[in-house]
């Protein structure tokens, strides 16, 4: 354990520095055959979803890529290319790379192209899991601009509203603002109550799942995590949640000539068919709108304005989106992160199984 | 009742045909200055709303519309300008026009640009309410477009999760995707488990709302209409409806130097100050990233997989976003409108004031 620090009054749990798991994570990809800007480039995205408070998202997802790969269902060495292309819009093939690397090449598109047209609109298929998706939303804005994201899931755990066949995924949606004293608005949800990351860090962790989070075939409450697979996510709102997995899609599947419906493959369990994973990124330039610093402030204008808003009995804070993850990263950047005993133990095998230095 | 024929077992409730609505309406907008191209406009997707069902976005608000109009309120000969453009953006200032006229003018200027671009995103400030968002959605698919529509309401409602102050309206959502032999997919959604149209039209008819549409500043269950504006309306999904509605004020809000928070004004209860009132459409050509033919059978396929679902006990049909309004206009465009006996008392009461031929 020579690059942690114990964790005070956390036993067996020690912190980790981001930098430090990058590395690690990149050694993993090269010892897989990526090409090295690949592997540092998936591995810093992947610690950055660590460093976000992402959990679901970050290092604990790599066991199943490096499965992946090793089983064909990844390809480490993939040549992206766009297959159509209008001056707003592309559509890039990914072929069959980390997600991780398929949309931070979308959003570089999307970035350069609403920097000249206002807006652009990215479509990606035979990409992979790109784990949060509000990495890939605030890309854009370091360049002034906003970012919106959205993916069709792997996992098909959601039956159509009123059904009992799963059809559809948690497909999340991530919208990132700046702000300019304030930080960053950032939402990064899923179109259902619980999204399968948060289920499988429950399950990793031996905790049940409160109620409403999931439903079995008779409609009852199901908290088990364990029995995830056979029962059917709740969407939000219902109906509602239900349209607008179905929207994510078609948008994001069909559109782009990607996975969505009966033939998607659900990647925790199947480690070597192609996902042909579809996503969609849309960079928007706010100067095509507004004043950059006056839209900034008027950002923090409605951050104050939530912020003080009085309290329900019971409620500790009234918070932003983003605002948790916000600070959660300037802790673990600054401490490291905090690194289950449970995980460090998976990490630690898959290191000697590829013989790469250990954590 | 001239235009009209009874509804055999609904006593009072007559059909009324869309095409003498729409020139109902007309007349009433001719009548306080509308331009006649205007008052056409406005009254034919106003009708149009009845058409589809979106019975709490038609001829309902007529006299609300109508009470704005001569409080100064809303603009009865608006010049509408592109304020800020890009190739593929544009900001149109509605010059407080009628919403309806303003959103049916982003839709051509999205559209006009997605031709070329591939895609486009167009916002709008100083608009009004524009009823049913579906109608703008819809505008581009006859174009082989997708249309995306969102807008910040105007009746504060929603407090940020967790607290007690009324910041955020229902801020609704809507996407059109077009199909080949099945009817469009068209999600039209409140970011609330209820929109405020909906509680108005309860309000209206007399009848008790459910349970998880507001709750009181308690915390319990609020259901009478009546009391609605003593209450919150209650997001869905909790903080991800929050997040969602948040995010539209920015996008539709904030980026269009358009009202959202604090500032917001009710036209439900304020006839005369300006609402500013921002939404946001944007067009995306399905032919910059597929064959269209391909893409609209890719969508009847997954309408066809939804539909074939098993379902829960005691659900009685599987329904596609868009499902039920495309039936419900087949048959109002060919039967006519069913008109309760209130609300054409109401609007012959309208037509008496302004000198207007009754319906």
């Amino acid at each position: 354990m020579s690059n942690s620090i114990e964790v005070s009054g956390s036993p067996g749990v020690s912190r980790l520095r981001i930098s430090d798991l990058t590395v690690f994570i990149a050694r993993v990809f090269e010892s897989l055959g990526f090409p090295v800007g690949d592997a540092d480039r998936a591995a810093f995205l992947m610690a950055e979803a660590d460093a976000w408070g992402a959990d679901a998202h970050g290092v604990f997802r790599l066991p199943m890529y490096v499965k992946r790969v090793q089983n064909g269902g990844i390809n480490p060495r993939p040549k992206m290319r766009i297959v159509h292309e209008q001056p707003a819009t592309a559509l890039l093939d990914g072929d069959n790379a980390m997600g991780h690397l398929c949309m931070s090449r979308a959003a570089e598109i999307a970035i350069e192209k609403a920097r000249t047209l206002g807006a652009a609109w990215v479509g990606v298929r035979n990409s992979n899991h790109a784990g949060a998706g509000s990495l890939y939303a605030r890309m854009p804005l370091p360049h002034d601009m906003i970012g919106l994201y959205a993916a069709v899931g792997g996992a098909n755990l959601l039956p159509p509203w009123g059904g009992t066949e799963k059809l559809l995924s948690t497909n999340p949606l991530a919208i990132a603002v700046p702000g300019s004293k304030r930080p960053a608005i950032v939402l990064d949800m899923a179109t259902t109550n619980a999204s399968f990351g948060k289920i499988k860090v429950k399950a990793q962790r031996g905790e049940p799942m409160p109620e409403g989070w999931m439903i079995d075939r008779e409609g009852n409450p199901l908290t088990d995590p364990q029995k995830a697979l056979e029962g059917f996510l709740l969407p939000i709102g219902g109906a509602k949640g239900y349209g607008l997995a179905l929207m994510i899609g078609l948008l994001g599947g069909i559109l782009n000539g990607a996975t969505f419906g009966k033939s998607a493959i659900d990647f925790s369990t199947d480690h070597s068919t192609i996902t042909n994973t579809g996503q969609l990124l849309i960079a928007v330039n706010i100067a095509a709108f507004a004043d950059v610093q006056e839209f900034k402030a008027g950002v923090d204008e409605i951050w104050d304005q939530m912020k003080s808003s009085p309290k329900l009995p019971g409620v500790d804070e009234v918070r932003l989106p983003g605002e948790r993850s916000a600070k959660i990263y300037e802790d673990r950047k600054r401490n490291g992160l905090p690194l289950s005993p449970e995980l460090r133990r998976v990490l630690d095998e898959l290191a000697d199984n590829l013989q790469v230095p250990r954590l």
